[in-house]
């Protein structure tokens, strides 16, 4: 890694970073990079990863300039952090990162969950300049090949602050996300992570399942089934598609959240069950079209 | 409703028909109509529906030529029948044509469940003219407004003839559907309902499970979660925008079949969600992993 250079240590009135730390070069922190980069925000980024091969591939591909073998060598003179790792290595990131980053850097991060990586941020040498972000945004796709300087255009970005953060690091924060496209809201990190329990990690626990049910089918009807289906269980099952390793870190670190979510959800397949049990067939239509009215309720944009 | 015409009360060399009698016209039955007279097989169509305003508006739609009271008026003189009821609906209808349909009628219908309709045609005059048939296709669209003479091309069509069907009635239905452009394939009718209960049935339960899981949530989560969802949801509950009345018919009449998927599935989400609660993130890893590649195994086209 090179010597950080002699720049001003945060963001110039104009809301630009000369040096941009990030820590993990996937799919979103790689999309990250080069909308920022795109919009003339960050001068240069240097990347580190746990996978070296990835790292090599973000700096191919021209996502960092530069290269850095630590989170602590990466954040050694930047003015803006961005952790971009499975959010169950989020937090010894942060600890990692705490006594080599400036304490004016702006940090923020990307994941899915935010209870605890933003209780992390108390090790940071000011948890003030710590936003968490969760940008709505990403699909079933991984690695830095297939960052996408578009992504982030016109989606929704949750930011977390809480109440020791400072006002002008949320401003920070929500300026750069604007400047890649976004659209923003804000919820405590509790809050966001119970709605996010909702949205987004019940619905992978039932497409993972889902798909594991057909696939542990025997016989007949496990080798006729094949290609036997319509586009439903293609769209149901699109993000079992997606990447074991994220899924297995949202589950655990959103556990409690998430236990709740597939609790509720079990207790509705079972009530559903027993209305086919019984042939109970007005009920099953008042239930089937309450379904279909509340899905087009909650779609719905905010503001659309 | 018009007398038949004189006609010839079958197929002609060509496989063209004089006379089709569509009962029931919804986006299924709609369709095939199109699809034929397009192809040039029907010379006309009259259609019937237990809906009279949808009725009304598929003969003003072009879709049928003339409207009949009921299926036996329907059925009379035609050379061609094709039953396109909601699957609960069919046998009723089999039995109320019996009387009035020439026993060289060929009788198709297109329900996504096999065995039920297939037992209804012991009461036709020649049970060896009715074949059983199902079009994987359809997603969430419904009523004749949306009739789309594509609608089957390049689609798999199962036929689910037994040992009573007359050959030449199977290669009469077979030409019908590859003139609508589909591919073919055949299933024993219980097997049928076994596979569509995994591909297509389990996926409908799941599907508006989900949803109301979201719809049941009260309070700021319920409240907050509106517009949040990325195309994950979006995506997983599509088919939960389905006809309610539609597929109570099927979960009722695939009862047995959906109730077994149903205990499966719940066994499936119970081993994640064991997982996640002890924290096994070893074997969670090891189950989304095997998820995926499943799931590409599942979803690929046979001969593709």
């Amino acid at each position: 890694v090179t010597a950080a250079p002699a720049v001003a240590p945060r963001a110039d009135d104009e809301g630009r970073f000369a040096r941009g730390a990030l820590v993990g070069t996937g799919y979103i922190g790689g999309s990250l990079a080069l909308a920022l980069t795109h919009a003339g925000r960050v001068g240069a980024w240097v990347g580190c990863d746990a996978d070296r091969e990835r790292l090599g591939r973000a700096r191919l591909l021209g996502l960092v300039r530069e290269t850095a073998p630590s989170p602590a060598e990466a954040v050694r003179g930047a003015d803006l952090v961005v952790v971009a790792v499975p959010v169950l290595a989020g937090p010894a990131v942060m600890r990692a990162i705490a006594e080599a980053v400036r304490p004016e850097a702006l940090i923020v991060d990307v994941g899915s969950t935010k209870q605890s990586i933003v209780a992390a941020a108390a090790t940071l040498p000011d948890p003030g300049r710590f936003v968490g972000c969760h940008p709505i945004a990403g699909r079933e796709r991984t690695g830095p090949e297939v960052a996408d300087v578009n992504l982030f255009r016109g989606r929704y970005v949750i930011l977390t602050p809480v109440a020791e953060t400072a006002p002008a690091a949320i401003e920070a924060a929500a300026a750069l996300w604007r400047a890649a496209g976004a659209r923003l809201t804000q919820m405590d990190p509790a809050h966001h992570d119970e709605v996010m329990a909702a949205v987004s990690h019940l619905p992978h626990v039932v497409a993972y399942s889902l798909i594991l049910t057909l696939a542990g089918l025997s016989g007949e009807v496990g080798r006729d089934l094949v290609g036997m289906s319509g586009a439903g269980l293609r769209d149901t099952t699109r993000i079992a598609s997606s990447s074991p390793e994220m899924w297995r870190s949202i589950f655990l670190d959103n556990r409690a959240c998430v236990l709740g979510m597939i609790e509720a959800f079990a207790a509705r397949v079972d009530a559903l069950r027993r209305l086919i049990a019984t042939g109970n067939g007005d009920e099953l239509v008042r239930l089937l079209t309450e379904a279909r009215a509340a899905r087009a309720r909650i779609l719905e944009q905010p503001g659309s």
